[in-house]
């Protein structure tokens, strides 16, 4: 039966495998300080276009947030999310454990604006309430959107003005910047943002996730905080050996772009059969809405998880695309729906 | 230039990476739900004799060890560790960082016994002070030394009288094992602690620590914990593939007893020389006392940690052996020893 | 200028501070052991209808709404509250500051009801996301609403039925418990929630909350806790002469009812000249809809808070009346408004 | 039975309760925003010598000390003090539950000096420890010792040197600066510690430390943190009215003179009997070394702790003296003393 409930379902492009199998009895420095590591953080600063950037790679999204959230953090102070993010939402109160509230702000599209932020820190006026600090933006959202350009400006030029950092999970930043209607580089984040990471394991890499950190407060001493959260990686090179494969000519963006077409080519098989989506994602998650009883039909054959109801009779799936997806498999998918369609 | 600096210098063994190539195409379930992860903790409890323990794969010791403890531990309670413990001076506030106060007590050995920890509880009588509640210990500790069955067992009885939790650091539990002066087996350990760790990151594998828990109140929601803390891979088959093999025909003890074996090559060529050790180890680590001329003549040649001044010309070195270590490797450096013993 | 602000301008009922001279040359026990914090806990036990409770007399409602949420939640658990609810909105992140994330509701008469909770649950699946496990209630609310007997027997079986601890804030008890629509004893909430706590600072007393905690679990080494927390009063035995007064011989529910006489001459008064009200409130705290305008005149004679902005030209003021508030200034603030009103 | 144990045994200075007494029916504002405590910290400023220190009335030191000292550690730093510090070994880990390690020094008298610093600096050397960041220093020591201005001037030194803050807890503040070999001012502390703390509570208050921060980091916000820990008092005023007697013409020097001049009998009693004590203490804690027999025969007739065991056969008590300590009841102790000591 094969599956589209995620990209991580599969190990990691053969080439990264190799890597490993071509380094694996050197001896490597310990805890990321090796070379493949600082090899794989100058490429990165390199797309970013800055040379003062900090990379750390980190093993899973939810550390990595944690992580960039609570160093810089005070104790009485909150990030600002969409109400869908995925600090908010599911990461089973890691932010709160670190001991701040994140004010989760609805939004249709799972993105936030300056208007939104603004309402929020318009309601905190005193020291009887949380002081909002951080804005958390995800590139793609959980439901699959992204961040344009002028969208990304908006919002840095909002937090500066606010004295707010502006944190990007970037998870599937792979699927978000190799899609069609994206306009940005791995230079403007890092320019418009004060830290944001690169996600690996939804992109084709056993583990990792680098982060990039722009701003010198959060620079200072993060790799204290790194230990101190438990998240430092004694053979950090298993992770370095990947990004540095990843960056070295390209293989991330080429897997995210499989990724897209895989997506687009169900996309638009289900736009032609008439079934509507719930957001209107141009990447790699999508979460076409279709009638229970179909649903059922359907996860005879795949799996995918029911997303959200959306009324008493219809549900919005999520189907996500990986590396890894062949085109066959997502040709049966189609068919299938067809079928069960013309019924 | 040879490093002795420690056991995760090198990737895994070559038996592990195979394992991970056979299954990379594979679609696994995410978060540690997958088959071979789910293989790897049936080998483990069959081990552990006891069809009752929960099995958990997790990313690194520090990690284990903040996830294990915090989970029990209500805000007010302490744990308890030899001064030099992991927990205690190497995990940069780690424990602390989930809000206990970790009792530090100073042992001539590494190892805590039932009067030490008897000493600490009186000291802590009343409210005004922390509630001494979790025991730490580490085997082998981090200065090579062992717990022998009776040891362990009278931390047991004591531990259970006293109404404390009983938890071992199993960073490098394979060398311990398979030692010579050891007499410990898997069940044993999961029949006297609350919980342990049994260690692949220092024995090994790439990543990957599995936290073996009997005690029930600790079992429950575990998993939540994992999530709060950032510590729950998305393919956590990665782990679980790794463990999968390292159990599946004791790889796992093969490779620590190399290691033991190659220190005791060290050990013995080290004592002819006449020089005497910082602690009694039998394990794959080593802190032969050496003249502090003598050290920086061998810097030339290997990597070694200067790990405790213990005179003015004297210092106490760190050499610790691995899977990979290469005999020739040993001899050089005794070799080398050797030739500046005699100028 | 008298202000309407709230309920804790003014010191303590001169019983109270007699009580203080009477005893100020004892030598007393430290840290609530004293006699008269044990009086006062015997006499809440009695008012409880139940010897089992313990009873901690502390400093301010944040502290004691903190200190009874941690001392109970394990890291990946949950408060739910009512989106007005204090813990949410104004205690400036500090449940999220003990780890604990705060499911806000919305409602529209600031209470929760078993299908609000129910669809909270409903959405919390698994250890991705944060598990609900404590319910947080206020009675009066922050809204000035209470709750009837029958809807808090409600909230305790659905609790008791899905294995939630409940929990009530009775910052504004006294008030909750003196108005005419009350039918709730203290001995019900005794025996329908896990804890809940008795407010002196917002009754008359100088300061001082009385927590009672009829969960064996929540008991067990609550002390600890409150000395973790620093919230143990060297001088316990002030708050504990203060709590001894108040329920000596009904003081505490004498000021209380008149707090609510007060504000029925005001509710009335403002009724009568037309005005509706935010929330249905019949205790102490009131929450007029007036024009802005004529909120600016009135600002110039009283002092009070203007709390939501109903639409651009009406405002939801709050009017608090306390133990001390003098017939006379409620009867100049509704002429002042008649005044208004005719011109 | 007359109690020796502490000097938190009685109400308040007859004064301070008049000056309740004259405010109680005022209105005034929340949150320590009130005249009285304005006025209180007016006051301390020009004690301080300085218009630029922030002041905040506590309640308790144990929420003092967590409250100043986590407002500018960063996760990974933690607070060094002598092993008897307060937030070492009686504070039931808050310091730890704010998420810092306590590196505790072992100290003969109950101070820190540059060079015990300076080796724990040392030992810290990189991302795998924690980063020592503050010192945390008492005055008087919890074993009754006081620094010298040329103490004090040296850790200021180091400290700036080592970018380190020096916070100072002043508990017994009134007693150190009142004891004949002192030789320090309030002005002196202000201008060599990050923050300190003038204890009320342990000087004929009823609640009450008033906290100095000069550090612009720490000032930042505070209030903030105040209100997160929940430690924001509703009736501030009752803090601030307290203050504001206790400074308005040197209440708090005369009565800490009195505590000191009642030790000082005490002392010059113990010693003509030949008794030594286990602290060279010129403030108002002694801890005279008697026979365990004379021990037992004492607490027939008074109260005290036993407060170290120096051999099998004796053991140091503590006796306190307080504001309200009558010269009497001095003199009915060493009568005691010198009976038990003739027989």
């Amino acid at each position: 039966m094969y599956s589209f409930k995620n990209d991580y379902s599969e190990g990691a492009h053969p080439r990264i495998l190799e890597a490993m199998m071509n380094a694996n009895l050197e001896q490597n420095e310990g805890y990321g300080l090796d070379s493949h590591s600082l090899a794989a953080a100058a490429s990165i600063r390199k797309l970013a276009d800055r040379d003062d950037v900090d990379v750390h790679i980190l093993v899973g999204g939810t550390q990595t947030n944690l992580l960039a959230i609570s160093s810089v953090l005070r104790p009485y102070q909150a990030a600002i999310a969409a109400s869908t993010g995925h600090i908010n939402v599911h990461e089973a109160g890691a932010i709160e454990g670190t001991g701040h509230k994140v004010l989760a702000l609805p939004s249709p599209d799972g993105k936030l604006t300056p208007s939104m932020i603004e309402s929020c820190l318009k309601e905190h006026t005193d020291e009887h309430m949380v002081q909002p600090k951080l804005v958390y933006i995800s590139d793609s959202t959980e439901i699959g959107t992204i961040y344009k350009k002028a969208e990304l400006e908006a919002l840095h030029h909002f937090c500066r003005l606010h004295d707010l950092y502006l944190y990007l999970d970037g998870a599937r930043l792979g699927s978000a910047m190799t899609c069609e209607e994206n306009d940005l580089e791995i230079s403007d984040i890092a320019a418009m943002t004060d830290a944001f990471y690169i996600g690996g394991t939804k992109n084709g890499a056993l583990i990792g996730e680098a982060l990039v950190i722009a701003n010198p407060l959060m620079k200072e001493n993060f790799r204290y905080m790194i230990k101190n959260r438990g998240a430092m990686l004694a053979k950090g090179f298993v992770a370095g050996i990947q990004f540095e494969e990843l960056f070295r000519d390209g293989l991330f963006f080429e897997m995210a772009s499989h990724e897209n077409q895989m997506a687009a080519v169900l996309r638009k098989g289900i736009e032609e059969l008439g079934y509507p989506f719930y957001s209107d994602s141009p990447t790699n998650q999508l979460f076409p809405i279709l009638p229970n009883p179909m649903i059922e039909e359907l996860e005879k054959e795949f799996e995918f998880y029911r997303q959200y109801a959306v009324d008493d009779t219809h549900t919005a799936i999520r189907l996500v695309t990986s590396w890894a997806t062949p085109e066959a498999e997502v040709q049966n998918f189609l068919a299938s729906l067809k079928q069960l369609s013309v019924r």
